[in-house]
């Protein structure tokens, strides 16, 4: 049976030149970066090299980008770091209502530790409301965090008009932009748009999971969220994971950001024109989300039966993130959803790697499960 | 030239074996461990798989092993985790004068938050002094954290005698052990010695770096560094690296403990007895420590400079720790020695790799310096 991976906004296959570059680093450029001799150098080299890569990417200075173990580390290193180092300026922290749980958990986790956290709204389209959130903010806000691309429904947010609202009435926030959905699929420039931190990752775009970046604007502060060595600045020590991001920097390097749109949004196209015509099929993603991902409920039908019906013809696909397993989604919710159409709520999330034929599999894999499963309810 | 890579305690080449298992994971086996489809079941597998080898090495349950990012930030998890989760029971932590900069430097930080922070000093052979250590044992004490072997001279301290004075003394308390220069290297029995909390690490076995695990007894408690998805109990959100998750198990249960260490004996017998010949050469580490490691100082000649000139000869070794890139050891400091001998030491780190050659080269590198550097400085 033909696998039909429809999960990338889960994880993706490591590109052959990346799984390549991870080998090579640890059977033959083994080195510690922090080690003084040649082959401490060699790799540090290797480590400077991805980090060029990453910062070309976001049109940075590498010396602006910091390695972590992956998204969730950099956005907890933001939110955590950011509200301990400002916190004599202010307590209200902001993010919106549909971040992922690595910045929502961290959120909810400064609320309890006595900040004063606010979350922004979004619309029926999942688009954060800019205008609600302009009224969250007060000379007291020292941190705003928000996702450039939406994890379950692909909603671009307005990060660069937010950055600008906060410039204006939180002159003295920091503003930090999760961008691990976004990375090399749209363009990004936390430079021009004002962007203080923002969060990329490896797994997302064919690179291998366990790595991922921070670019840190220049004269912004965080408290680490470890300590150790002398590694990054300190900012972010311990022992770089060598193989994993020199495999990060290939992945960046290879991913064509307008190529690969191009290819995403036919695919897209051609998927929810379909999707459309299967009755009892909502498409719950909007026409201006980013193509790599919709979001769709079948009436009627649970998310991970569906899911398992899928499966069975080889076809991969989520019910919401993969991180919230077995929960609602509050994504969803915050868009105004209702429960029956969350919880009958899948993600397919394509990558350079999908074609034509993955779609057909899924459209009849959905037409299919819609005929038996509905029935057995019936029966 | 041929390479004599003696600076396995900085890391080490990563095994065949646990290479090729990152390779599958990557190309093959690259579903997220959260998704609810066979491919992220299979990854899930993996990953347990793993987890049951490095429970098998500690002799502990499975479900007690938590993947982290390496040692730096399991034991950040412990000494924040702990300090936080049993701040109202008392404010005393506990830690050695010769710890890893990772406890160290995080014990630092807790005295810098508000926490009472002792250190506790070891003697002339770098192993911690039980006596003293008592003394600071209190009913306020909540974590004491303490290696199991030293990184720079390879010390073996006494983690089991001192698991039976905090219990009787700090009842309260919980106890770390760093086992990360350890680990793979000596039998460690945590359950057995009374060990709350203990770390080890991938890349110091030849597992790839980026990887660590963190054992947690059994209703021990820890408030998370990281907080996000629903991986790992919340202990570690995050999606688990399962290419690194992958080799880590794979390189541990590569790893012949026994038959590694009575080869490493031989070698470190066979290295000491010509160091001990060389005129000026003085060998730091005790006959007691772990054979791993010899820390030497030759007189008259700072560490890099000495460093260096064995590179020449592709013999690699270590000025101290890695990770304490041009700053004066604070662990041999804290053995008393002179400051001329701390700026002049070398660490040698052996792994199973190794041979009597890389000695020979070692040997034959060190006089030719001696030589050639002591003329440079007499002229």
């Amino acid at each position: 049976m033909n696998t039909h991976y429809l999960d990338n906004s889960a994880t993706t296959r490591v590109s052959e030149k990346a799984a390549e570059m991870a080998l090579t680093m640890m059977r033959e450029n083994y080195g510690n970066p922090s080690s003084l001799h040649k082959a401490g150098v060699n790799a540090e080299l290797a480590v400077e090299d991805a980090r060029e890569a990453i910062a070309d990417a976001l049109g940075v200075q590498s010396k602006s980008i910091y390695f972590t173990s992956g998204g969730t580390e950099a956005n907890n290193t933001v939110l955590f770091g950011a509200a301990e180092a400002l916190k004599r300026r202010g307590s209200r922290i902001i993010v919106s209502a549909v971040e992922h749980s690595s910045v929502y958990e961290s959120a909810k986790r400064l609320g309890e530790l006595g900040f004063d956290v606010q979350y922004a709204p979004v619309g029926k389209d999942g688009v954060i409301l800019s205008d609600e959130l302009e009224k969250l903010l007060t000379d007291k806000t020292i941190l705003v965090s928000v996702m450039a691309v939406n994890n379950e429904t692909g909603a671009i947010q307005p990060t660069e008009a937010i950055a600008k609202r906060i410039k204006k009435l939180s002159p003295d926030a920091v503003f930090h932009v999760d961008a691990v959905q976004a990375f090399c699929k749209m363009p990004l420039k936390p430079v021009k748009w004002g962007v203080d931190f923002m969060t990329v990752s490896a797994h997302k775009i064919h690179g291998p999971k366990g790595v991922g970046a921070l670019y840190i604007r220049e004269g912004k502060r965080l408290i680490p969220l470890l300590f150790g060595g002398e590694q990054q600045h300190k900012i972010r020590p311990g022992t770089e994971s060598t193989p994993l991001i020199a495999a990060f920097g290939e992945a960046v390097r290879e991913a064509d950001v307008a190529e690969n749109a191009t290819a995403i949004r036919a695919l897209n196209a051609y998927a929810t024109e379909q999707l459309r015509q299967i009755e009892g099929v909502a498409v719950n993603s909007t026409d201006a989300a980013l193509p790599y991902i919709i979001n769709l409920s079948v009436e009627g039908i649970r998310s991970e039966t569906m899911l398992h019906h899928l499966e069975q013809s080889g076809v991969y696909v989520s019910s919401s993130s993969a991180c919230a397993k077995g929960k609602r989604s509050y994504v969803l919710a915050a868009m105004g959803l209702p429960d029956s159409r969350i919880d009958s709520s899948i993600r397919v999330s394509f990558s350079k790697y999908n074609t034509k034929e993955d779609v057909d599999a899924l459209i009849a894999g959905l037409k299919n499960g819609i005929e038996t499963l509905q029935k057995v309810r019936r029966q």
